[in-house]
């Protein structure tokens, strides 16, 4: 463990720290910005994506000995006093904790489709353009045991930072891809034994009466659009029983009520 | 309907909605701000609070028909330019569409307990202090049709701007009422016929073997903390099967697994 005081916010070694909001907007050359202690004990935790350094508050340092113990040896530990960090950040960096880390290349749908196991519970996700929504139904897929989300190019990025935090670090722990076409996706997701479910406030079926396959995929689309009618024409339709007076769910929430349903007996 | 052209940002008459987000901080002595189509039309729709006065940019007129429809007659209806707008609200009022309601006085849990149907179910919250999980949580218990919200006095405030935009009108639409003590209201519902259940991530039953009863009150605490250790001592606790090495689900998606499970059979 390499701990290193900093004391110029020009550091250059905390140069990925700087302008985060700024930076939030413009990308990050390849990483992604971790945020709080549960956060980035699952970064370090799953080891999924290399992790370059980390950058703590002074005073946060002692609480945090249990999650750096799981750090790679030798990864850089910045450390900066309240001024100092929230010069870097540029702008009041209340949690105190923070983590760069490196994306991977993005894993093609077909390639992580051949990882997933013989009982599967995937979400595919068309249009999910909302960061909020996004991290809060990958919380949700970790919660629930899910395999893995699949994105088509509609989506916003899951490693965006509010994305990450929201999600609690699930982002950066279940597998996800990137898919082009909802409808080719779904042939394949067929010709690999799932279940293609699609959840619509207008569904043919009553979701309760639908009983967990050993491979199922839930597909949702954005909220008032909905999925685009020529996928919804070629799949079975889940609703969730609600009043119909009301404006339906937020997506995230039907995520929860979906992934709880279908992962009956996983646990 | 009463149509009226505001040019005047200083205008005494769209006073309410001057300086929104400042407002928000030192409140509006009595009054609520609505926004947007939605939220509009469940407010005039419920007519649970009276409302004094709706404020429109002049290019979304045409489109509010139907909702504007449902408005008490001589409700005055402002119409300005995005400048105006802009200039009154303090900041870019992208929707466009904002009306101020009036509270009315909050009514005691014993009162709203001695309206409620004989099939009830109800939500509990205690501790919930960010005004997007209360939203949320509002959201969800009008699309599963519950009957009222219970708050404790460290609950946030159900008609902050925030909480109603969130709860997509929700909270102007499911009754609510605050309480000072868990354990005496529990002890109320009990003594009204209450099955009172507690949402933990440690809960001794898995929710999924609990049939619904015909009155049910889902008790919520807030994320981290979870419900006090002397309410939960005293009640059946339930929780939600899920993977045990993640952080648990947010409270507002735990909400909607709940009310989902416990409506079974309402619609």
């Amino acid at each position: 463990m390499q701990i290193v005081n900093i004391d110029d916010p020009n550091d250059p070694r905390v140069a990925p720290y700087q302008d985060i909001r700024e930076r939030d907007l413009v990308g990050r050359q390849g990483r992604f910005i971790a945020e709080g202690k549960v956060v980035l004990d699952v970064l370090l935790s799953t080891a999924r994506f290399p992790v370059e350094s980390i950058l703590v508050l002074e005073n946060r340092l002692t609480g945090l000995d249990a999650v750096i113990a799981k750090a790679p040896p030798g990864l850089p530990i910045y450390v900066a006093s309240r001024s100092v960090m929230d010069s870097i950040a540029g702008f009041p960096m209340h949690r105190g904790i923070l983590a760069v880390g490196r994306r991977r290349e993005l894993q093609g749908a077909e390639h992580l489709l051949d990882t997933l196991p013989e009982c599967a519970l995937i979400v595919v996700l068309v249009g999910i353009s909302n960061h909020d929504n996004l991290g809060s139904i990958f919380r949700n897929a970790a919660a629930f045991g899910a395999d893995a989300v699949f994105l088509d190019t509609t989506c916003c990025d899951p490693l965006y930072r509010k994305a990450i935090r929201v999600s609690v670090g699930a982002a950066l722990k279940v597998p996800f891809a990137s898919f082009p076409d909802p409808v080719h996706l779904m042939a394949e997701l067929v010709a690999k034994g799932f279940d293609c479910l699609a959840l619509s406030p207008n569904g043919d079926s009553e979701m309760r009466d639908v009983r967990p396959a050993k491979r199922s995929a839930l597909f949702f689309g954005t909220e008032g659009e909905g999925l685009p009618p020529p996928l919804l024409a070629r799949m079975q339709t889940l609703r969730i029983g609600m009043v119909r007076d009301f404006d339906s769910l937020n997506v995230a929430a039907a995520s929860a009520v979906a992934l709880h349903h279908f992962s009956a007996g996983r646990f």
